[in-house]
């Protein structure tokens, strides 16, 4: 093997292509299938096979702790090999080994698929019960990758009770495992992001494609997005409309609005359970997995079984659930004091400021956001992740629910506070305010003449403002955002690269060989490869969801003020759905196909904002509305009733409307409902069956309908029955023997009653 | 038998000693209890014994439809017999013949049993399978009477394609079938009655008595009601004690009864559930029976299946339930109009007018209320009812909610539309607009003299106008509808009986006699029992449920008024509950022994009462406020802003708080959920446990942890198959044999790494 090859240039052979060649690629599309597959195809077909490997394992480990790493990766070996996989070891970069991992035997493979499937059928998750035979089962619902990986994924994480290796990456016990991580499929995301790239629209069958390749979880992140992305279309229109006819603050503009997001949120909520169904995943959030962290407080007998179980009172919890007041109110409170501050200054140097050194001043309230805001942000998360594993939930599920609950509270401080303000402060309450922002005068400005006086006199305010910052936050972050996500990470990678090849020469001199210098050369490529995606970070939907859904929030809070927004979110999504293909294809390891049957928290969010939003609209139509003064966004003399009227009519308004909408649509009927329908209709349908074979012979000729023979035996038995003895009951029973005689009698009392009645007719006659 | 005995004294044997006792019964448990039993016991057995009789079918003819009778008779006792039930004959009264049906063998009963059990079970309602052997399954869970009667019920009344005789009384093909019931055990109602009056509190053990003889159905009705008389002990303290100290429209008072209103709906749906699954019933709203009126009107092929589906599309249903909104402001209209007139024909004549004849004319408005509301009541659930149809529901629950959704409306407007207007029309607008009343004066008076022109020019509210309606609402009404329920029946089957014995003595000229003349001896007493049950109307649970619901609305809504509201309803609930068990055993028909799991829509007027109830709380609460003015219940000064900011803030505490408290409210464990849980366990258990010992043979022995030699094995054919031929993949997966060599492998990368690092450091250090 040559030992002098620079390391870098085959380091992250992926992008290597691009930096070779001197000039820019022609399109995005082109810079990302570029970097998915090498120009030069002939010379390798790394990225084309993954070897048969299904998971790989970094295990990366201090060199000062030779000893506790060799006893840790023997363990881990032993672990991995004792349920059933197969391994092969090579070297990794910086202090670290990659394991490669596959299932030994196929015939392993599918018990472990019976296991899973059974498991899913005990749960509710299946239907019926999965076939005996399991090449049967696998014929009727092929194994998918997503399922493959995620099953194997189990086997190794899961805990040894449950039939695992219990190898949890950076726990206590396995400090070493960096990453578990399954290799991208290099073809398929080609095939993707150039699919993608080229269509307008995404389809069902796009999303059937991510969920059989990625999981449930990622695939209804894209569906969201996707069902976002195509419900804007309509408020789109109707927005440029409203911009040119109606402007902004427009009641009619407003009721559309809050029409569109009541819909849109139901009708997620409705293609959520239909897509569960169609991917044969409703109910899966009701598999609950035991938290690991979970802390049992108490020994409980339970009174029917006898066994002893680890329990935490779920008063204790509610107790501690508690805090969750304080924590809202200190996180207002913190957050909330920082952006009013920033708030202050800005409007004080922009507004009444006058004095030297303005131009730089400006930019005090942005640079204490950026600074701070991050800082104390940082903290409360902190905070609200102790708090959340002080509540010491029991299962995963809970636990990340709640978590998102407590981190939606701080993103709802962070983002829409500041717009709350200008839009419920300032403009109300800005010429009664601005005045004790003296405070600031106090420190910056020594002579009056500094001061605009005459704007903090009879000062009004700035009719733009709120405008000028829903802009802001509907084009310029947006566009903001999107570079973070998409080029920084890009230019971050490259310096990486760059200065990877920089140190590489410095250390060229063979202190510290590269890690592929002993790779045999038809593997070099292959495991150049693995490194690289080894070295990338792990795709965390939830950060992709709650960009999402903050855009909603500020779509359904503030668009009214500029009705343009959908429009320009329209534009973003088109573009963020495609980058966030490329993110998951390019920039991060390949997820782990997670299993879901919704979007989880997040679902509570969005309805949250839609209601919010029918209050936040009221009251900034009222305040805004301009009849006849002329579209300047001035407010006119607001009156407290006038807006309170209007938040009590809006949003009474919504309930009801909302109420009707969440009614008709889930009356919708679909595809996956009628099938959901039939496999119920077919299960319950066997289940009778086989419960009434079971039924002694005996009684099964007696079914439903008695056979004349049958009954006439019974009526023998019971005649039989009363001559012999007779008690009243026996006696009354036998008068009539069987139906005819019943029917005779019958008659006869029906007849003689008639006979009666006529009898007295022609007696009052006479 | 002897022809002239006069009809009239055994007629209604239940009720014969107190006729007969000239004197007053001592008390109202004796007055009760007598008329369960008569006092000479020695004398007769009729009431404790029902003769082993199931069901009594009463079939009415007409005399002039002799010929059709007939027949009709022929088939009813035909079909009867048809589902294995034996059938005895007997005269009725007037133009009536008594069918008394019982099962006609044991295993017959027990087949159906188990077949029920079984759909429960297949259904979810059972967490198992019921045990094969029927015996067994009988010694697991004993039959109540309440399920036998239930399960022959079904099997008289079930289309024959349920595998039922079709028996539908009242329907078009069964016009002659009047009703269907089950004999009273009067032994078990003694008891009942006795036990009842002579204790203060009612048990968990008594319900489950009520459960087992009238079904859960009529059980969870006295559970409720039992719940909500616990329920009211502490605002009752706690009101005395406001009466006392706070006076009314107290916002403390408020705020404590809204918090009661939330914790008590909050905490009978975790009762509701409890009990669901104490007497496992838990889902049985979900054992769907198509309505029988259900028309459809399209043919659709199930795309699935193939097979052909008779729908009714949900897209038209949803059109006619469009209907439901004119159909809520017409019943306001029409029902508001006529109270608004009473309204102010009252306020005219009470307060403006001063002319002659104010006596008489002040009864004007109850006159007409009492006249024209029934009517137009009666009009409108016509045509709620007639919508209702119109809407076609495709099963029986799905009707019946939406028809107590619609009735409720109704009821809505016709309870509490007077206070309502009282509190929000008349105090804050009287002054505006009782000048108006002159449209009356123009009828009414000649001379201006007769009007109290003080009143109508400076007109000033009477402020104890609203505390007197509540009253009125609190206890009066109250007494009313208790005389209503338990005292105008009574008196109404004592003036029948009275009436019969007339004409009896008329008509006994032997035209036409009575119906037992035919009676043998030893049956009379019986007969005449049954016959006297026959005539006894239906009970029907929901209205008894309504008329609780409409007295939670008083208090959740008007309570701040008059705090010694929960009081009231405390001493009037013990009687109700009383009254109420009385009013099944006497007077009314064995109920039909129903199933159900929850009080079902009333459990949303509930909460509807409770939202609603924070709103005019808060109103009521800011309007009437005296801050120093003096506990004149007159209103000050009443400003807008201050109305709707205090239900603003009310009503968003409360949907804060409702969030909370539901939420807690549900993480309470109870003996229910346990047992639902281990439940659940053992039956994955067993699950899991068929379908693993399913996996092939082969398979078992690589359960989860493979044993050495098999993995050995698979290695070595592993590195057999990689020595034949040798792709990239098999050549990269046979680098190493077996995890050892893994391990081996891996650790010599760690002490390679780690030995360069030291080589590193020493060289730097050098």
């Amino acid at each position: 093997m040559p030992q002098d090859t620079p390391s870098s240039v085959n380091n992250n052979p992926p992008l290597e292509p691009i930096r070779k060649r001197a000039t820019f690629p022609r399109s995005l599309t082109e810079l990302v299938t570029n970097q998915l597959v090498p120009g030069d195809m002939a010379k390798s077909q790394a990225l084309h096979t993954n070897m048969g490997v299904d998971y790989v394992v970094v295990f990366r480990f201090k060199p000062d702790e030779k000893a506790k790493a060799t006893a840790g990766f023997e363990k881990l070996v032993h672990k991995l090999s004792s349920v059933g996989l197969a391994t092969e070891v090579r070297n990794g970069e910086e202090h670290s080994v990659l394991v490669f991992v596959k299932v030994a035997s196929d015939e392993h493979m599918h018990a472990e698929i019976y296991r899973s499937r059974v498991k899913d059928w005990i749960h509710g998750v299946r239907s019926s019960e999965p076939a005996r035979d399991i090449r049967a089962s696998l014929e009727q619902d092929p194994l998918t990758d997503a399922e493959r990986l995620r099953i194997i994924y189990q086997l190794i994480t899961n805990y040894e009770e449950e039939g695992g290796a219990g190898i949890r990456p950076k726990s206590r016990e396995w400090e070493y495992v960096e990453s578990v991580f399954a290799l991208h499929d290099h073809t398929f995301n080609k095939h993707w992001i150039k699919e993608w790239a080229t269509k307008y629209r995404v389809t069902i069958d796009d999303l059937d494609d991510i969920r059989n390749r990625f999981g449930e979880k990622v695939a209804y992140y894209f569906a969201f997005e996707n069902t976002y992305f195509t419900f804007l279309i309509p408020p789109t229109i109707f927005g440029i409309l409203a911009y040119i006819v109606l402007g902004s603050f427009s009641p009619i503009y407003a009721a559309v609005q809050c029409l569109w997001s009541v819909v849109f949120v139901e009708w997620w909520k409705h293609q959520e359970r239909d897509l569960a169904l169609r991917w044969g995943v409703r109910g899966v959030s009701n598999i609950e997995s035991k938290r690991h962290d979970f802390r049992a407080t108490k020994q409980v007998e339970d009174p029917a079984t006898g066994e002893t179980q680890l329990v935490f009172p779920w008063s204790e919890r509610l107790k501690r659930q508690l805090l969750q007041i304080p924590f809202a109110f200190v996180a207002a409170l913190v957050l909330g004091s920082l952006i009013c501050l920033c708030f202050a200054i800005e409007i004080f140097i922009g507004e009444v400021y006058n004095g030297p050194g303005k131009s730089v001043l400006t930019f005090t309230p942005t640079v204490i956001l950026t600074t701070c805001l991050p800082l104390l942000t940082g903290a409360m998360s902190n905070l609200a992740k102790r708090l959340n594993d002080y509540e010491n939930y029991e299962t995963d599920s809970q636990y990340d629910r709640q978590h998102t609950g407590k981190l939606f509270v701080l993103d709802f401080i962070t983002s829409y506070m500041g717009i709350m303000l200008t839009a419920f402060v300032y403009v109300p309450f800005g010429s009664v305010l601005v005045p004790y922002l003296d405070v600031f005068s106090k420190v910056l400005v020594k002579d009056e003449s500094q001061l605009n006086t005459a704007a903090e006199k009879g000062f009004t305010i700035n009719p733009d403002r709120l405008r000028k910052q829903v802009i802001y936050f509907a084009v310029t972050a947006s566009i903001v955002n999107f570079a973070m996500e998409v080029i920084v990470p890009y230019l971050k990678r490259q310096s990486l690269i760059k200065f990877k090849e920089m140190t590489a020469k410095r250390t060229n001199s063979g202190l510290q060989p590269s890690a592929n210098v002993e790779d045999p050369p038809e593997e070099k490529e292959f495991l150049d490869r693995v490194r690289s995606e080894a070295g990338l970070p792990a795709y965390d939907v939830y950060t992709d969801l709650r960009e999402m859904i903050i855009q909603f929030g500020y779509l359904s809070l503030f668009s009214v003020v500029w009705p343009l927004v959908p429009a320009s979110y329209l534009v973003n999504n088109w573009f963020e759905l495609r980058a966030d293909a490329v993110k998951i294809c390019i920039e991060m390891q390949r997820p782990t196909p997670w299993r879901a049957d919704t979007i989880g928290p997040w679902l509570d969010a969005l309805s949250f904002l839609t209601w919010l939003g029918s209050i936040t609209v009221a009251a900034l139509t009222y305040m805004f509305s301009n009849d006849g003064i002329g579209p300047d966004g001035r407010p006119h003399d607001i009156k407290a009733w006038g807006i309170l009227l209007s938040i009590f009519f809006s949003e009474h308004l919504y309930l009801f409307v909302h109420h009707i909408v969440a009614n008709a649509i889930s009356r919708i009927d679909s595809p996956g409902r009628q099938k959901e329908r039939k496999d119920r209709y077919l299960t319950r349908q066997k289940l009778v069956q086989d419960s009434l074979e079971k039924l002694p012979k005996m009684l099964q000729t007696d079914d439903g309908n008695v056979k004349p023979i049958t009954r006439a035996t019974l009526e023998e038995d019971a005649r039989q029955g009363s001559l012999k003895s007779s008690t009243p009951i026996e006696q009354f029973w036998s008068r009539q023997k069987g139906w005819r005689e019943s029917a005779k009698m019958g008659q006869l009392y029906i007849e003689k009653a008639v006979d009666e009645e006529e009898a007295a007719k022609g007696k009052k006659e006479l």
